[in-house]
């Protein structure tokens, strides 16, 4: 491939491109990150570019804007919507740039979802200890292996059997013999053994560090983890760069399946946003790749699938299995991870199916739903949604395919729950004025996915929307306005925004937006329904995914995103993955109680189910089109 | 490295080389299969190569020799005598070329080393099961590994626990779509647990096949086995290309310490080796890499560690440690060994300590001695030569270093137990006439190591030497004759050899040839006298090595390579690291025999005990110089 060329400039990067790939395709597999939300569908207007020499043609005549430079210099226009035909040359502007939006700390998990006194003592996914050992005499003549196996069941017998790789056991004479026979060993737990998995001098091993992972289809959330105590050192959050290639995971695995190299692309898309992530936490912690010794990864079967470079077509056909449900373990240097090479072990949470990953095994694990005596619900609003229902004594999920636009995706005006997000959202009819929060008090840039709740419960109380979410084309404010020949409404106008741009929520966002939570609510009500419960026989319902600590949790009820259950059992979870990834990180206890729960979970398949389909349309109005099931809503 | 150049010009090879190094040394390293008897130090001129451009300079003025050749065009040299200065231009006459050497048929072992019945029912390396399993419908939507270790389960539960890495995860989706889910699996079994590591269509996995492998120091063998019933295909043996780096473990050691770069050349010596082996046995009985889907190893302990490319220096100085005495499973792709690359299990038998190898607890597997009620010895006479007493109760086991006399390196007359080689010899003073077999009944191009014990015992009883070896100046015979200073012995005058020269034994020949014996002899008196045991205490004396079945035990006792023990209890028993390496491939109870081993036996370290050098000594006698312990002998 490559028989044309796009010189990114500012980058120093010339990368090869066939004749009808997007600069944004171009950019993504090599490694030039340019901001998108909307998936490359020329929506969201966030991946403007500047060709400064050649020429590109547009990929739809809808989406196709250009637009003229300050400077006069080649032509602005958007990454995903320009095709390349010849040799381009393009730069692109800061502002533009994936990495200047998206890498951020983020806030921390719930304390009560990551406590690890559940789970004492702790045994991590990969411990290290800094041996002095005693030196090989006639008397003492054990091998280099035995010397080091003593030691380590000197100190923790629990250790059996331990195990060593051919890599590590070339590396074991001389780092013993270099380093006077004091040595740090990392040693990984890998199920039925232990194995040491790298060996060097003390002093290049200050500190012991993992990683905990959630690989969303929208957002891929990180920790960087002292595995001596759990402690958490840094957070960030960034894009999932394969949104380059499909909104969501079946829009992906049709991109994929066009050839091994486009698979091979999605993997390399995944690979460099982990990645970048990891540099942004070494350079912001002043920690190195090699000090990284172990990493638990939580995410769906599509996306474990993406990330280990497995073909996932069989999860798109039916009756869409992924190829295990357990991951064997591996390394960092099979995928090109920047973290040691051999030294980290690498688990994925296991998965119960194909639309109900790693990810909602992490989340169970994480509230201890499986553990209790009262009944819960957790529901995980991502762009796939999935629902678990159950107790200590039986576990039943579900999976719907919600769309991303609770996560920003499909939503021009939505944006990450980073710097200057709106996270509360209230407008007042009267005074025709918002009042609102963001993160860090900033001026607004866009809306969280909190705020999106906030904001449709109050425009459908000040009526500025129907319960069936059309926008009143009478509403008497000049925020209404009529754009690409479709009504919208101006949350914020130009001279309040960070962004220097109103910030308006069109008639398809918030069809979107009603889609999505559509879809949540009649993949819960169904399978209440098969389990012949009524919502108010549920004791907690743990409502996690993109939406962050803010939800006000009355109006999620309110525009009917969750059943109508007393507010105080609802609790707003959070990032429920990485929680798990972080638990599994640090306890096998954890990583136990994960492959017990997918044993212990029923798939409910409503792909196929005509009560579910019958649900989501009386759930696209708001709250659904029977109020009597919202009887604490008032009209 | 390689600031000069040696072009191979039938090779069409252009090896990089330095200056000082010998043409062999380029030859090895570049993979042009030169021939060598003596390990390079220019005795047995087997490695004679025409330099057709260029000069070279002699490497040791004692050895150097230079004919000229009949087309006038270059010179002939010793490869291993003629030092590399400046590019040269090398021609391989056929006759010097490895291949057409070394690789022959060999005898089958010893039937009763190798009954398969002790281990029924088999449990080879590596298994392979023809599948047809169900596709996946909704109502059956297991993940394709659950499928797979759902009907393998069905097949043999004992296969649990069933694990897959991820490369081969990675095929497996496609392997069943792409063959309607009829797969030819391979699994292997890696200890703890089971392993999936091939998976193809079945019309491509006829047969499943193995290796059973001997790395030693001179001589590599190995057995092409049928996975599935035990059956030997083929056999092959060849000397180990590492000799051109050095005659004994202790010389080559020294030579990897120079640089890590030849330590690689070392690794690649002995796995360029067993890829011609490889390759004759695939030709000959028309296999391909891809069949063979588990190989296991017995070496000693160095040779394991050049095999893996570990490095050996700690094993040269005290206390001689390995760096393991268990070598962890590991594949073809990570030698670079010509079988599946990644679907083949390799393992190694473990070692006792740095000079007792799993070359040594395969020869305890393969004898049975560590079931045995009666007290039995195994001696195993090679360069490095091992003893091992013991029965069911308790193992003692100690080495010493014997030198490759025996194994034919060395000794200017001596040759691989191969076509042509003496086997039997007897020389009669009356008629001043030799009696002989030789293999294949071919004329005599050299001696066997069995017809070099014939030969010094016979040599001895018609006083052409007397008993500390020396060849008597006075014998009346034609054959004596002087040659560079010191006295030889014409065994087969030039017109009944192969090779148009007369074959020859000569003083400094037998001299090796006694320090062998010596050695061993003195190993065995010592552990003996440790265990405060006689000769006669010993039931069974298992005499391994590289003499072939055909060795005369009454003259192995008359020249004193073993004490005095009455010769219906001495059982010659060939190449029991071949036959032990071959149980371990076909039964998991011998592999778990082999650990067990390991565990029970006791090692003597002799290296530094005035005992065993007063034996050496006094053992430099034919037999010995304490004549009463030989009453059998008659003087």
């Amino acid at each position: 491939m490559g028989a044309l060329t796009v010189t990114f400039e500012d980058y120093g990067i010339a990368a090869p491109a066939e004749a009808g790939e997007t600069i944004l395709e171009v950019a993504t597999r090599a490694g030039v990150g340019i901001a998108t939300y909307c998936g490359g569908h020329g929506i969201c207007c966030q991946c403007q570019v500047v060709v400064t020499a050649g020429q590109v043609q547009p990929k739809h005549e809808a989406h196709w804007q250009q637009w003229p430079t300050p400077d006069g210099k080649g032509i602005r226009v958007l990454a995903c919507q320009s095709v390349v035909t010849e040799d381009i040359t393009v730069k692109v502007p800061i502002g533009s740039r994936a990495e200047d939006f998206v890498v951020h700390q983020m806030a921390p998990l719930k304390a009560n979802l990551v406590d690890l006194s559940r789970f004492e003592p702790l045994s991590p996914l990969a411990q290290q200890f800094v041996l002095d050992l005693p030196k090989p005499t006639l008397e003492d003549s054990v091998t280099d292996m035995d010397r080091l196996r003593r030691e380590l069941l000197h100190r923790e017998t629990k250790l059996e059997p331990i195990t060593i790789d051919l890599p590590v056991l070339r590396e074991l004479p001389q780092a013993l013999r270099e380093n006077d026979f004091q040595v740090a060993v990392a040693v990984s737990d890998i199920g039925l053994a232990r194995k040491i998995s790298a060996i060097r001098p003390p002093a290049a091993a200050d500190s012991s560090l993992g990683l905990a992972i959630d690989v969303g289809t929208s957002t891929v959330a990180v920790q960087l983890v002292d595995l001596d105590n759990g402690q958490v050192i840094g957070r960030a959050i960034r894009r999932n760069g394969q949104i380059a290639y499909g909104e969501d995971v079946i829009s992906r695995i049709v991109w994929t399946q066009k050839s091994p190299e486009q698979l091979q692309n999605m993997h390399r898309a995944i690979i460099d946003t982990l990645n970048q992530l990891f540099s942004y936490l070494y350079n912001e912690y002043n920690a190195t790749p090699d000090e990284v010794i172990a990493a638990s990864v939580a995410g769906n079967a599509t996306m474990i699938n993406f990330l280990l470079r497995i073909d996932a077509s069989p999860i798109r056909r039916s009756p869409h299995t992924p190829p295990a449900t357990e991951i064997p373990v591996f390394t960092a240097e099979q995928l090109g991870l920047n973290i040691h090479p051999q030294g980290a072990v690498c688990v994925c949470h296991p998965a119960v199916s194909g639309f109900v990953g790693g990810d909602i095994t992490a989340g169970v694990v994480a509230t201890g739903m499986h553990e209790a005596e009262e009944l819960a619900l957790l529901v995980d609003v991502g762009t796939n949604g999935e629902i678990v229902a159950g107790n200590k004594d039986w576990l039943i999920c579900a999976s719907c395919s919600a769309g991303p636009a609770f996560e920003g995706v499909g939503v021009e005006a939505a944006m990450p729950a980073t710097a200057g997000a709106v996270t509360n959202f209230d407008y007042n009819r009267d005074r025709d004025a918002v009042d609102y929060q963001t993160i860090g008090n900033q001026p607004p840039r866009g809306i969280a996915g909190s705020g999106l709740v906030e904001m449709i419960a109050s425009l459908v109380e000040a009526e500025v929307i129907d319960r069936t979410g059309n926008i009143n084309a009478d509403f008497p404010s000049g925020r209404l306005q009529r754009s690409d020949d479709e009504l919208g409404f101006v949350l914020f106008n130009a001279d309040e925004t960070a962004i220097g741009e109103p910030i308006i929520i069109y008639q398809h966002d918030i069809e979107n937006l009603l889609r999505s939570k559509a879809a949540v609510l009649a993949a819960i009500n169904v399978l209440l329904g098969k389990l012949a419960l009524a919502p108010a026989d549920i004791e907690h319902v743990y409502l996690a995914g993109a939406f962050g600590a803010g939800l006000n949790v009355d109006k999620a009820v309110a525009i009917g995103l969750l059943p109508d259950i007393a507010r105080e059992r609802i609790e707003v979870v959070g990032d429920t993955a990485l929680a798990g990834a972080y638990l599994t990180l640090m306890s096998r206890q954890a990583r136990e109680q994960a492959r017990a729960t997918v044993k212990a979970m029923t798939y409910l398949d409503l792909s196929s189910d005509t009560d579910f389909m019958d649900e989501f349309i009386a759930s696209n109005f708001i709250p659904h089109t029977d109020l009597t099931r919202f009887p604490s809503v008032s009209t």
